[in-house]
């Protein structure tokens, strides 16, 4: 089976993808709003591409150089939804003359580098911080949000759009309950920005939404646009959090067999940390794993009722903890098909997918 | 200072690599064995090239492709240090051709695949295991052993060469004590593979080394050579192990500043999970941190006497828990140098490294 995949491999299951980008464009569409999906999961012109026929026509990436890498697609309008880096400047300017940028401020700093340098107009996202305190302005910090606002409208080319939010830390929820709590919180909070600046701004922009809300929420009326990124294809993280199901992850690292070990019950796969990153699951008993394996079965894989699981990782190796059945029929040079714990990160490292028909998928590169 | 760093660039300090690279080379000169460099840690020919004024003509690397890119660069004698990967046989057959391939086995399976399929003459090594029971033989699985080694001499292009062993539960220690005794336990299991098979093959090679050991232990005469890796850069886990000081470090990550929040002292900065891997470091007291800020002086950083550090990397972004003095005189645009927790895994995500001279270095990638 697959006898082109050599190495640890990202299989995407575009059906999957087809079918999570649909659930979620239906959702914005009840609310009368746009998708604005984040593209840092996937970071691919060809998987950008499969939002196209959901009416999907603006998107959020995490770096400028991305929405370079996006701008020459065709897409036209992108929001940078990470703090402006005023040591891109140069990369700023490139992209403001050539499509809709929206760009983040939360100093004056920022503002003072896109006030003197920037030659084109983009608009501008005051970042708020509804609960997760990562980065953003609180409503508390309203001295700071006028100050900004009364500056940006002194310019001719920065358009005051309105507030950008991200409730971060739904990703520490663990259940559907707890992601609704978060979101009461955090929709309260970001409520906050638009009662105190709505009448002001006739078209206040409030852009809004992680995967775990927006797959458990229905009414985002509050908000003018959802922003997820991770739903196109979830991971185990998000299975944890309670925002998919498992049927709904729609990557899978293929692995190669490289070892067995009897005694341990144990198959070394090609796949290590240098292929899924890191990033793990810590059960409230302490164990811990990197992954769970699935099985194929045709053109799909199929969840068994007790997975083996990935229980470490190297750079290069990872050890699969496996249960007797998988032993016993594996064989070295067979492939096995892991489900990431973080689909975004395992993509970042991966640097390519394959799908089930054979076509493999190029994506962003930092440095190309 | 540094204008050409837009974005999270990794710094190497190459006066500290080249003390790093002599002192091990002295180590083995001084055992009157070869060093044969694990080239995993730094992935690039011209880092490789540093090395060579040190009379080393032997490397490991931990995948095909990436022997295949050191080949490129004249390296005529190389080991796969990782079990050896049945599909990848076409990668395999056009080194054989063209250098002294080292592979591992440890298992029939694989054997089946190069007798069968290999072309040209290749060394085999059989993976032992020491102590760490992650992949390779016991000593006490002679029964295999000896039916691979009888196999491999019934082949005319494949050499038994010896074997090669990792003691990686070394990076367990949390102090030289305890990295001696872990060493003194592996060093032992090892000599019983010596003692077993050194009467029947006049040249039996012991390759072994890790860069806790490696940096630690003088003696080696039991080992044919040493083969450790990261020391070339060392970081905060080898520190954290007891292998290292924090001045022999060799690599930091140039973060430009993009936020300040003064309420909660952090420092924002563009440099995530994308750049750093997720690797971090659990203190006794169950705190955690990925990366220590240090201050750059000049073509030099110096290590505060108590320094910031990482509290927690998104994709992205990065958060610095400030100490008061470097929050005050941060300003957004600036940079920060994080001394990474794992060098290995921050270099592999970065692909390119900066130099004090202005250079811009290239590595391996992947999809090459």
């Amino acid at each position: 089976m697959f006898p082109n995949i050599t190495v640890p491999t990202l299989l995407v299951d575009r059906k999957k993808c087809l079918q999570n980008i649909e659930r979620m464009a239906q959702k914005a569409a009840a609310n009368r709003i746009p998708l604005r999906p984040h593209f840092k999961t996937h970071q691919s012109k060809v998987i950008g591409n499969w939002y196209r026929s959901f009416g999907v026509d603006r998107i959020a990436v995490s770096s400028l150089k991305m929405a370079a890498y996006f701008a020459e697609d065709g897409w036209q309008d992108i929001t940078v939804a990470f703090p402006t880096n005023p040591r891109e400047i140069e990369l700023i300017n490139s992209l403001a003359a050539r499509i809709q940028l929206n760009l983040l401020v939360e100093n004056h700093e920022v503002l003072d580098t896109l006030i003197a340098q920037l030659k084109s107009s983009a608009n501008l996202y005051i970042k708020a911080d509804i609960g997760y305190h990562r980065t953003g302005l609180s409503i508390q910090q309203f001295t700071i949000i006028d100050a900004l606002i009364e500056r940006i409208q002194n310019t001719t080319h920065l358009n005051f759009k309105g507030f950008l939010a991200h409730a971060g830390h739904s990703y520490q929820a663990r259940s559907k309950a707890a992601i609704e709590e978060i979101h009461a919180h955090s929709k309260n909070a970001f409520i906050q920005f638009r009662d105190r600046y709505q009448s002001d701004f006739y078209d206040l922009q409030l852009s809004y939404g992680d995967t775990p809300t927006c797959s458990i929420v229905d009414d985002f009326s509050f908000a003018t646009e959802i922003r997820p990124g991770n739903f196109v294809f979830y991971d185990l993280a998000q299975h944890h959090i309670g925002s998919c199901t498992m049927d709904q992850i729609a990557v899978a690292m293929a692995c190669p067999v490289v070892a067995k070990h009897s005694l341990r019950q144990e198959i070394i796969v090609y796949g290590g940390g240098v292929h899924f990153s890191k990033d793990r699951i810590v059960l409230p008993d302490g164990t811990m794993h990197y992954g769970k394996v699935v099985s194929m079965e045709g053109k799909r894989w199929r969840i068994p009722d007790n997975p083996a699981y990935v229980k470490s990782l190297s750079q290069e190796h990872g050890i699969i903890k496996a249960t007797k059945s998988l032993f016993e029929k594996t064989q070295i040079g067979d492939l096995l098909f892991v489900l990431p714990v973080h689909s975004c990160m395992a993509a970042n490292a991966s640097k390519v997918y394959y799908t089930f028909d054979g076509e493999w998928i190029t994506m962003f590169s930092m440095n190309s």
